[in-house]
Order: structure tokens, then C-alpha cells, then sequence
């Protein structure tokens, strides 16, 4: 995919839709990201959505509003679930993108019938998401969790040569806002060899973003890196929640299973790859690492392999909500910082042949930067739990407890460039069974 | 799920399907085992079957044959994919289980008109398998491989108390018979600390036991071991292929990724628990063993807690094909021999909340016995790559040679009851690409 900008890109563009103008939103006319919805606490059925401001266009009920391409891409997009129009390709995207924003703009026809406030409506996964990864892509995290699993050998060898990865569960995976309950599991006994079990003690986030799957492989077949990005529909906010006692205990030899397979989260919103074309970065490496094995190299990768997106978590507890205490914010990253890029993520998804699917998710891993205040987990900011944050309420956590509600939020702003956001993903733990 | 014997379990019952009497057939009426077919070559729909003899019932052709439950459960059986019939429960399965047996008896009239011979029969996987889970449950596998791996400490403190499992791929399962390429990957370098790239020099099968999940459970909710194989619909063959070489190198810390989600392969048929009832064996534990934990005991557990089922692996090569010799069996080994219980994968898996969906996929891992014969892989027969085997043809294999085709077989057979097979899952490995 090209990161060329065309008129989509303009800053300069407004919309009829007045809370997309000014700066103030994550969804100005350049972002158009898309969700699936409905009308809150309706019996609606679910339909796709793109947001403009504070509001969803219903793209359900557009009707025959574009053409050509754009119109067969409508289509698609219209559904209950977006694996149609992920499984269409850069082509149909692009082509949509461009009729929406011609349709927003200031010099175009309002259409507020077409409108559903955000604050009326409510989100689903959207998209059937046959297989689900979880990469592993932050140097930084894997260094400061391998010094507290492994001090001896923090970074394995194979760290700089493979983007580590491993499969997830799609059927725990909710959108943002779908509680969820404290797992239960065995951990290791601090006396004796015989495990405890019970509620997990150590919960924990970890912010990472997710990236949605456009047109997959056929088995046997593998997806060059320098075309990986035509393959990919979009990027979204995901909460990886992971329980480190039951992780720690189950996860030698094969790998994590109850610690994460309890619930993820994810956003409502799927930020496109080309509303993010004027955000691409320079791929970082320090000078001592290997160049990456021919396969994970492409011509695009040093210059702009990376996304200046910035991701922030809040913590806001029972406590702070009782008191009226804000959510406080206890890390900011940037998807920056990744060890690999997405395309290379891709391309090793497949070398070996294994087939990607139309909607589905991979996601980047826990989002640590370098310095000690972006880690994205509980687990790094309080060194392995020996070290309690201090909340502004007076409270401390050193993981998460019943209650506690965790918000992410990324963003993507430069150079004078319009917000383009994710809004956010948010979710809350409830006590054990 | 009881596993009391009813009418459909009587040995003495024949059908008016010649080829399903006489002892010699892996479907006898007392099997009944379910898949999705349609006619060779075609491009019918795939629909539901049940093997009786040499033949497929054509469920899509039975119409109005049944009344009550088993109508209901017909009308789903005999659909494109079976997670609609595995959602609705023991008593719908057995109720369509009791109308077979009675419609395909000798003293009931003959319907030669529903029936397909399975020689003119292809095969699809039998539902849309939303998540697949891999297991770890023979400590024999796990003793030996980890012996590979580990050599100070081949069994992990962790394997008595936990049923270690890790997510699989789902869009890479295929049926019996769907040949797959040889992967490509990274592969830990002999000499410095480059990896090296290129087509998996040690690629191997794993003899394991495809267990089906039937309804399954809301997330936040836990099945009980004790009701958990009321959630199981059946058990099929399959082989996990695995790529040793790029395992290896990847898999710390997270677990096998590439190495194992290029290919997994299925059995066509689903023999049912109900099937299997006259089989059930104790569960093995050495006396030193520890008990299971509160959450993975239940009363059945050691009495009846394992399935008494035989497994095999046969090899031919493309010399042994040419030369028309035939398949040369390399090892034998027993399901009894499993660690752990279905029914306790079932309870573990979900005792932090995970959802599990019908149609859900468990393997059981490599199914190794006690025997260095019945080891359920190459990398243990040929103690990781050190001891070729000899095959009848003069031809020795430490791993799979492109042309390998490896087959696998299971049936249970005891105090002069019918044999309860599970017919076959074959696969070829084609040259990398």
C-alpha cells in the first residue's frame, strides 16, 4: 500500500457535521474510521458505522448515495459484521473513504438523517474474527517482563531475528465497555509444591493495538512483506487483560492458555491504514541489532515502517469514582516504539504458509516504550508488583482490584495535522465467581 | 453423561447394510459416527452423513423419516456444518442416535436410496471450528520430548497439576486427504547466531485424538468436571503436523507458532461419547501421582475417566508407493493412556471463564504410551532425529521426506463387542514452495 496522501488528507477539510471541525474530536473528516452498531439498548440489528465528530453515519441507511466502487463497498460496509469489506481490498477501501469524505464535507448536502449520536449507540466486535494472534513486539516489554521471569536471560536469543508471536481465543475477545469477571486458576504455592487455587491476585492490562486482517492467503501460500500492508484493513486499541499468577504457573512449555484466554477488549473503532498515511514513522533500530532476514525486509521499512500513534492507559478505581476523582493516567507509549512493523508481522504470519482470514486480528503486544513510565502493563510499572503506583486519591495498586476500570485511548497528531483518534477502550473487572 | 448401554449398544444388532455385519467394518450399526459430505468431484452442498458399512447415510435425504427429537435434531444434522446439532445437547444427540440405529436395522424396511458409497464420498471439516485448543495430556510425550528439550529437567513442576494447552490455528484444519506443503521458517543456525531460512528439514506428525465440543458455556461461567462431557458432542483422529526445527528456534517464551499452524488434519467422522460407552477404562495414575485439584475431580473420574481406544501410525513412502508396498505401521498406542480426562480438559478450560462455543476443537496432544514403540511422534521414535527408523522397503526416515504420506487410525474392540472405528486421517506432504 502506498503511504502517499490524496484529498482525503487535506487538513484543511471541514464537514457539515460541526463537532468533526475545530481539533477538539478524534473524528475529524480525515480519520473516518469504521465500527459496527446500533442504537443503544435497541433490539436493532447490528449494521456498519463510520464516525464523524460525535456522531455515527449510518452507512445502513446511505441507501444508494455512491457509486461504482464506492457503492459496492457500501454494501459491504452496511453489514452486521465487516469481513465483507475487509476481504474487498485497498481498491474498495479507498474508493469508499473517498465517497464518504466527499459526502461530510462542508460544501456537500447535510444529512442529518443519516446521523446517530455516539452517546446513543452502542458497539459490537465488528468483524467475525476466525483466528486471533498475539504478537510480542516491544523490546522494551519483553526485556523488563523476561529480567522478572527470567533474570539471568531477560531477552531470549531469538528475540531479534523472529517476531515472536502465539495464538489467542477469538471467543472471549468483546468491544470496549463488556465487563468482565476476575479469572479463577491455579497459581504456584508459596510453600510446598502443591499449586493454589482461587480468583487470580495479580491482574493486569496490557495495552497493545490490535490490526484487523483485510484479504488473506490461500494455505500454502505466503504474503510478501513489501505487499503485507494491502492486506491489512486497520488498527484498533486492544486490551490484552492477563492474569500474571496463573501465567507465571501454566506457561512452561507451550506457551500462555487461562492467564489471557479469559477476555480481551478491544475498541469500537478500526482506524484505517490510509487515514494514517501522513502519520508513518521511521522504523527503529538500535545500531547494534541485525538487519532483519530477507523475508522481513522491504523497500518501505527504515523510512516509514512505523506509526506515530500515541496510547495512554487511565486507571480509575471505585474509590476515585465514589470521591468524583478523574481517570488517572499511569503510562503513555507510542506504537512508535515497536520492534517490528505490521507488515513484517504479516509476511512472518505466513512464510510458513499459514493461511490469514478476512477479519481477523493480530495483535501488536504490550506497547512498552523505553523509558519506565510508558510501560504498558501493571506488571513492569511496579517492578514484578514490589513497587505500588500512588493514585491522586491517596489509593495505591500494584495490580488491578474488583472495580478498578481501565481505560486506553490512542491518537495520532502532527505536524499541525488533524487528531485522527481511536477513541478509546474500556473495561472493568468484576469480582470472581 | 451417563455412560450407561441402552438398545443402540447391543452387539447382536445387524443392519440391511451388508457391508456393516460381519465384524469387519470400522462403522457396524453400533458406531453411527457423524460427518459433512457430498458426491465426489461434485459441486453439491456438503451436508451431514452417518457411516453404516461401506456407505454414507445421506441425512439431507431422510426427510420426514423421524418424529419428535430426533426430527428436530435430523433437521440439523443435516446441514453444511454440525455446530448447530453439537449445540443442541445429549438428549438431541441420542434421540437421533436411537432413530438411526432403529431405521438402519435388519428387520427395518431397506432404504438403499439414502445411501452413498463412501468410495464415491468427499469430505469437508464437519463444523466451523471458532477456536482450537491443543493439549499436553500424554506425560509419556511430555517425559521424552521434554527430554529433548530440557534435558536437566524433562518434566515440568507444573505437568501433574495443570493440563497444559495452548491455542491453535483454526483456518489451517483440513479434512483427511488435503495434501499441504512443506513450511518454510527460521530454524536456529549449527554454526554463530544467525538463524538460517529456508523449508524445515525436520518435519514430523503427532498422533492425537480431535475431541468436538458440543454446547458450550456463556464467559464468565465454568463447566463442572462432572458435567463437562455433556458438553463434549465426539472424538475424531488427528495429526498435528510440526515443523521441530523452527519449534525449536520460536518457541520461547510464548509457545509453538509457526512451527505447528501450517497444517492440522482431521478425521472426516466424529465417533459420539455415546458411541464409545461400552469402552470407558480407569484412569491411569501412577500411585506417587498427585490428586487432581477440587476442580478437576469428579466421581466417574477413576473408574471411567479414560476411553479404551487404539491408535496407529502407518507411513508410505513415495519409494514404498512405487515399489507397491504397503503402508508400513511405525507406531501403536492407546487413548487410555492420556493423563488427563476429556472431561477434565473441558472443566480446566473453562474454570477461568473462557467461553467455549459448539464446534470448538480440543486436541488431545501426541498421544504417546509407555512404550518407546508407542511413541505418537517421529521426533521420539527417532530420539530426536539420532536413530533412523527402517522401513520394509530398505528406506530409512528420521523426519518426513517430501512424498511421505502418513496415516493414522483408531477403533475400539473389547470383550467380543463390534468395532467402533474412527475410519482414517491421511495426509501427504508436498515439496515447500
Amino acid at each position: 500500500m502506498s503511504t502517499q496522501l490524496n484529498e482525503t488528507h487535506d487538513p484543511s477539510l471541514t464537514s457539515w457535521v460541526d463537532s468533526a471541525n475545530g481539533g477538539g474530536s478524534d473524528f475529524p473528516i480525515q480519520n473516518l474510521p469504521f465500527c459496527v452498531f446500533r442504537r443503544r439498548g435497541s433490539s436493532e440489528a447490528y449494521r456498519g458505522g463510520v464516525a464523524i465528530g460525535d456522531q455515527v453515519v449510518d452507512l445502513a441507511a446511505l441507501g444508494d448515495a455512491f457509486a461504482g466502487a464506492a457503492r459496492t463497498a457500501l454494501q459491504l460496509a452496511a453489514r452486521e459484521q465487516l469481513n465483507g469489506l475487509m476481504d474487498a481490498g485497498p481498491a474498495a477501501w479507498s474508493a469508499l473513504r473517498l465517497a464518504l469524505s466527499r459526502f461530510l464535507r462542508s460544501d456537500a448536502p447535510a444529512r442529518p438523517d443519516v446521523l446517530i449520536a455516539q452517546a446513543d449507540a452502542e458497539y459490537a466486535v465488528p468483524a467475525q474474527i476466525g483466528d486471533y494472534t498475539d504478537f510480542y513486539t516491544s523490546i522494551h516489554h519483553a526485556t523488563s517482563v523476561g529480567k522478572l521471569f527470567r533474570p539471568d536471560e531477560p531477552l531470549l536469543p531469538n528475540y531479534k531475528w523472529v517476531p515472536i508471536g502465539y495464538h489467542g481465543r477469538s471467543s472471549t475477545i468483546g468491544v470496549s465497555g463488556r465487563d468482565f469477571r476476575r479469572p479463577r486458576g491455579q497459581t504456584r504455592s508459596s510453600s510446598g509444591n502443591e499449586p493454589q487455587f482461587g480468583a487470580s491476585r495479580r491482574l493486569d492490562y496490557e495495552l497493545e493495538v490490535g490490526i484487523f486482517v483485510g484479504g488473506g492467503n490461500a494455505q500454502g501460500d505466503s504474503i510478501e512483506a513489501g505487499q503485507a500492508e494491502e492486506h491489512v484493513f486497520g488498527l484498533c486499541l486492544l486490551n490484552d487483560w492477563s492474569a500474571r499468577d496463573i501465567q507465571a504457573w501454566e506457561y512452561q512449555p507451550l506457551g500462555p492458555f487461562l492467564s489471557k484466554n479469559f477476555a480481551t477488549t478491544i475498541s469500537p473503532w478500526i482506524v484505517t491504514l490510509e487515514a494514517l498515511a501522513p502519520y508513518r514513522a521511521a522504523w527503529q533500530r538500535d545500531a547494534a541489532d541485525p538487519q532483519p532476514l530477507p523475508y522481513l525486509d522491504y523497500p518501505a521499512l527504515r523510512a516509514e515502517g512505523a506509526f506515530d500513534i500515541e496510547l495512554e492507559v487511565l486507571i480509575e478505581t471505585e474509590g476515585m469514582r465514589r470521591e468524583g476523582v478523574a481517570p488517572a493516567r499511569i503510562s503513555q507509549s507510542n506504537f512508535r516504539h515497536s520492534y517490528w512493523s505490521v507488515a513484517q508481522l504479516v509476511a512472518h504470519h505466513t512464510v510458513n504458509g499459514c493461511a490469514l482470514r478476512a477479519g481477523d486480528l493480530l495483535g501488536s503486544g504490550t506497547q512498552s516504550g523505553p523509558d519506565a513510565r510508558e510501560a504498558g502493563s501493571l506488571l513492569e510499572l511496579s517492578a514484578g508488583g514490589k513497587q505500588p503506583l500512588s493514585l491522586p486519591n491517596g489509593e495505591q495498586r500494584v495490580f488491578l482490584e474488583d472495580g478498578d476500570r481501565i481505560v486506553m485511548r490512542g491518537w495520532a497528531a502532527r505536524d499541525g495535522r488533524p487528531r485522527i483518534g481511536f477513541g478509546e477502550v474500556a473495561g472493568t473487572v468484576l469480582p470472581a465467581r
